[in-house]
């Protein structure tokens, strides 16, 4: 998620973007930007550096002309690599607009088309750039044709020509001390203060200077000015948004309102799940990787996949052993990257090495895809950071839009690689033949409906969850199985508890317990199982009565709809019915929370475990 | 290991062979007989059946006439499959000669062809038929040679031909009164006592008769009547060996005089190596599997092994994918079968499936090899019980020999599965030619040189188990770890001790350790790791470090002379230098030891921990 910030008022506005940016670091970076306008002779200065907001201050501080009305911008890349020409503000062509963008402009690549006929000339690989042109263009009119000279109507005409998301902040320079700002699924906050008036797109940024402020809702538009703001609808109607009050403290405000990034982070995978399908599924129906670096030749003749990982992401690597072998029946096998590294793996030139690493610079995952490179296999890579080592030492490459993630602890990102591993799956079946268009078009929409049944979860699970939590808090152990699927979710399940309630919690294979583990239960011993439904439901809820026989205290992860289940299990939390290949999708979110949950009851900080790093780019 | 009894004296003799092999049925049979010397007309009778002990105490029960000396067997089929003609006694031609025998007979091929062509007849398919033979031509004469005439020279002329393995009890209807006894590698006791002279290949048999004893030496030689035993060299000097006075009770001499059914069979593991070799390596230097139900051809048409197991045997199954890919470069995958068999695994008729299972019955593994052979896939088998369902059921099979395993956290048949293991590594490379000659007969060796490695093991270091052990007694959980081969003996030793002192621990590539499971350390959690000399060691060591700086509690299994290694261990257990990919045969075997000795301090029952049967043999 990128930063907005914006100014116009009494103060000099630098200091005020540069202190905003700076509260917004939090949330990830690679480059920032501001863009200020001359308070005395109409023009914008665009300055753009790549790395920290320091290094944007320093070039900023060297300003000595007035300017009291700017807006500016942090970055984290999700399309096209950190750089300055692709940092924010954007500019028209003659850069008498700058506009400040966050969100995903998922038609961008038609309209930069259109654009370009007309005579704009880009600057940027971003999709955002596209705003800026658009908005010059109804302002100032293009080829002869007369614009409207009117900045918010000019903005409007410009977010009804694009499809996507979009948080947006506008200055021109023929507009002094305007800031227009647009809105929808991505948020934006305006307030107006003693001295002046302010828009952000997060809360933390406009805390100091006000805490009555408007939530502009999708559709709303708002143009300030130094003396005020004011709200217009879609068609250019005046509204009168309600006023929020912020109690907040700054701690607070920066984990928007959640008690710790880590629960902030788990309520925010329903838009990763959207943001990593945006743009994905092609009108014809084919899955659409821009990344993808290798020709579906290439692709075709792969015989053997190896997935390599480290931890959180190891586990995504499981889930996507299934579906590759199951939709694109490529033999597909899952390897922790510091095993991989030291041995001798068996690679050929038709060896396909997927890197999973949400940081992208995973010491491990490096060294294992350089080797595998030097031995003729092809590597694609899943990763939540643009332009990281991995996305770089790959042929080709998915996103996770998952944005920058903060507790240690990972989930959006989790939820990001799965989906784009699945993403890749039907990607590999579509080039082998191995599913119809029909087929993919079904599986696609129906990976996006997760985003919706995540949501449901989030909304209506918190009190089983509550529970269950209680009911693990004073366990020295615990079990978490599940077979199929359930057996790879179970693994995610065990790790999340493990790393942050310090409760040490193993997952198997539910088939596997007869084979040794079963001898740990004891009574009150928790078993955590995803049973929801599918081709193993039973098989499940038969190894579970086993250890309700010896006692185990039962959570489980079962379909709504499920009521037999409550007959074994202690502790029931429902999700929606999904497919089984998909289920990892919805059904890691309950146990997330679980194990957050034991973590708030057992005292622990849960954005920062003990002894865990968020990267780790050691071996 | 087949158990053999043997009486004569005063008494009847049926009943007091029944009872000795009810003493011995603890041991695992699947067939059992006797031969009873006629007191009246210089005859012998046999009597045998497939089953229970009693199932032949019923037909024996039926004699009525008198007999006062014989000999029985049960028997445990390590080759030819369970029958009637495969049970012993065995007998010569003209059933003049009856024997019965443990052990093995390396040369039997060569021995009967031989004997079949001076027109010997052959009734079974085992390896001990010849000795009947060879000792029945040394007594009688051959195609009008004479014989000698005298059982014990008889014996020690037959005994003389063979190599291999041998506890023998011999009667023979012209020598009423009288049995001859021979002993190399395989246990016999001889003991007389008021009422008469007996003989066992184990002390519990003959206990409640005399508890003075003679326990023989290789290549000794009794002679028992009813009057009282000679001993002879194998020159037919006369000897007079020591006696033993046995005050072990009937539940230890079960056990072989060790407290536990577990530690018995961990102390056999140099035994099962050596008989898992046994005639595995032929004159040229080539793998020799008997029961191998594949051709050569079809073999060099694998391009993917899938080693299917539950539990134990699944790392058995860990160590075998390295193995076979570092040696054989054929891709392979290792799977619990209970989830093999729930997905639609890719299978084609170049895939070898590997299913490994102790006792041959475990349900989810028979189903999974059930459903590959359907699919087309060769199916090969590593078994402990001949004539099992996987071994009927599978193209080809290697036979553990570990003989019937009675605790039920396995050992020693892990060692067997492993050494099978590595015998099929080794074909497959040779197969495929991807290893010389020189180089598979050196690793054959090497193979059998960890028998007296174990040995050493079991010889030196139970102190330093035993303090580690105390190190571990109040653990609420521990972690194993290992990188490579040491990763795959990690788990064995993490589910040992979950089986056995329901300490939950935990097995984890080490360098997986920082991406998440290091959280659970805080100071005293025991990690236990396998840091012998590999490739990996400085790697291993340096995650060992970063538990170290947490406060953990270390436990290493350690190469001889590592000094290094105790600057950041707590506790050092030292096995001899082995090449790393051998190296879970010996290192196993402290982390089995381990277990036990936290079970014993933690006051757990070793042989029959809790929740847990021996076989699997339902889902």
């Amino acid at each position: 998620m990128c930063g907005i910030v914006g100014y116009t008022g009494q103060d000099q506005v630098k200091d005020i973007l540069i202190d905003g940016l700076k509260r917004l670091e939090y949330r990830g970076y690679d480059s920032a930007g501001v863009a200020l306008e001359h308070d005395d002779d109409q023009r914008i200065d665009v300055f753009r550096r790549v790395g920290k907001v320091s290094e944007l201050a320093s070039a900023v501080d060297a300003i000595d002309h007035p300017s009291t009305c700017g807006i500016g911008h942090t970055r984290w890349a999700t399309h096209g690599t950190p750089s300055v020409a692709n940092a924010h503000p954007h500019t028209g062509c003659d850069e008498r607009i700058a506009i400040v963008h966050n969100g995903i402009i998922e038609n961008f690549a038609e309209l930069r088309t259109e654009l370009e006929a007309r005579g704009h000339r880009f600057s940027s690989d971003t999709d955002s750039e596209v705003l800026a042109h658009l908005i010059e263009e109804a302002y100032y009119g293009c080829n002869g044709s007369d614009g409207s000279h009117d900045l918010l109507a000019s903005v409007r005409a410009a977010c009804e020509r694009v499809v996507g998301a979009y948080g947006l902040a506008v200055v021109c320079a023929d507009e002094p001390g305007m800031i227009a700002v647009a809105r929808k699924d991505s948020p934006i906050i305006v307030g107006h203060g003693e001295r002046g008036s302010y828009v952000a797109s997060d809360v933390i940024a406009l805390i100091e200077a006000t805490r009555d402020v408007v939530v502009l809702e999708d559709g709303q538009y708002a143009l300030l000015t130094p003396e005020g703001i004011s709200f217009t609808d879609q068609s250019g109607n005046a509204i009168e948004p309600a006023l929020t009050h912020i109690d907040w403290d700054i701690d607070t405000a920066e984990k928007g309102g959640y008690p710790d990034f880590m629960l902030k982070e788990i309520c925010e995978q329903p838009r990763v799940v959207r943001d990593t399908l945006v743009g994905r599924l092609s009108g014809t129906g084919e899955i659409d990787i821009d990344e993808l670096g290798l020709t579906y030749e290439e692709l075709d003749l792969i015989d053997r996949v190896y997935v390599i990982a480290c931890g959180t992401s190891f586990h995504a690597g499981l889930i996507a052993k299934n579906l590759i072998e199951a939709w694109a029946r490529i033999p597909c096998e899952v390897e922790a990257a510091s095993e991989f590294r030291y041995r001798n793996p068996i690679i050929t030139p038709t060896t396909l090495v997927v890197a999973v690493s949400q940081s992208g610079e995973t010491a491990d995952t490096l060294a294992a895809i350089r080797d595998a490179r030097i031995k003729g296999a092809k590597v694609f890579g899943i990763t939540n950071v643009v332009g990281s080592p991995v996305a770089r030492e790959s042929d080709g490459v998915i996103y996770t839009k998952a944005n920058k993630e903060i507790a240690v602890a990972s989930t959006k990102s989790f939820i990001g690689q799965v989906v784009s591993l699945t993403l890749l799956a039907l990607l590999l079946a579509q080039v082998k033949g191995k599913l119809t268009t029909g087929q993919i078009r079904m599986l696609f929409h129906e990976v996006g409906d997760t985003a919706e049944q995540i949501q449901r979860i989030l909304d209506t699970q918190s009190e089983a969850i509550h529970e269950a939590a209680l009911a693990c808090r004073d366990a020295q152990s615990a079990l978490f199985v599940g077979r199929g699927m359930g057996a790879a979710i179970a693994n995610e399940g065990a790790l999340k508890l493990k790393e942050i309630s310090y409760l040490h919690a193993e997952a198997y294979a539910a088939g596997e317990m007869k084979h040794g583990p079963i001898a740990l239960i004891d009574p009150g011993f928790p078993v955590i199982a995803v049973t929801t439904k599918s081709p193993v439901y039973d098989k499940v809820v038969s190894n579970l009565k086993e250890c309700e026989a010896r006692g185990a205290k039962i959570v489980v992860v079962a379909t709504e709809g499920d009521e037999d289940i409550k007959r074994i299990a202690d502790h029931v939390i429902y999700i929606p019915v999904v497919r089984d290949l998909l289920s990892p999708i919805t059904a890691t979110v309950p146990l997330q929370l679980l194990a957050r949950e034991v973590a708030v009851i057992r005292g622990c900080d849960v954005d920062q475990p003990r002894n865990l790093a968020k990267s780790v780019t050691v071996e």
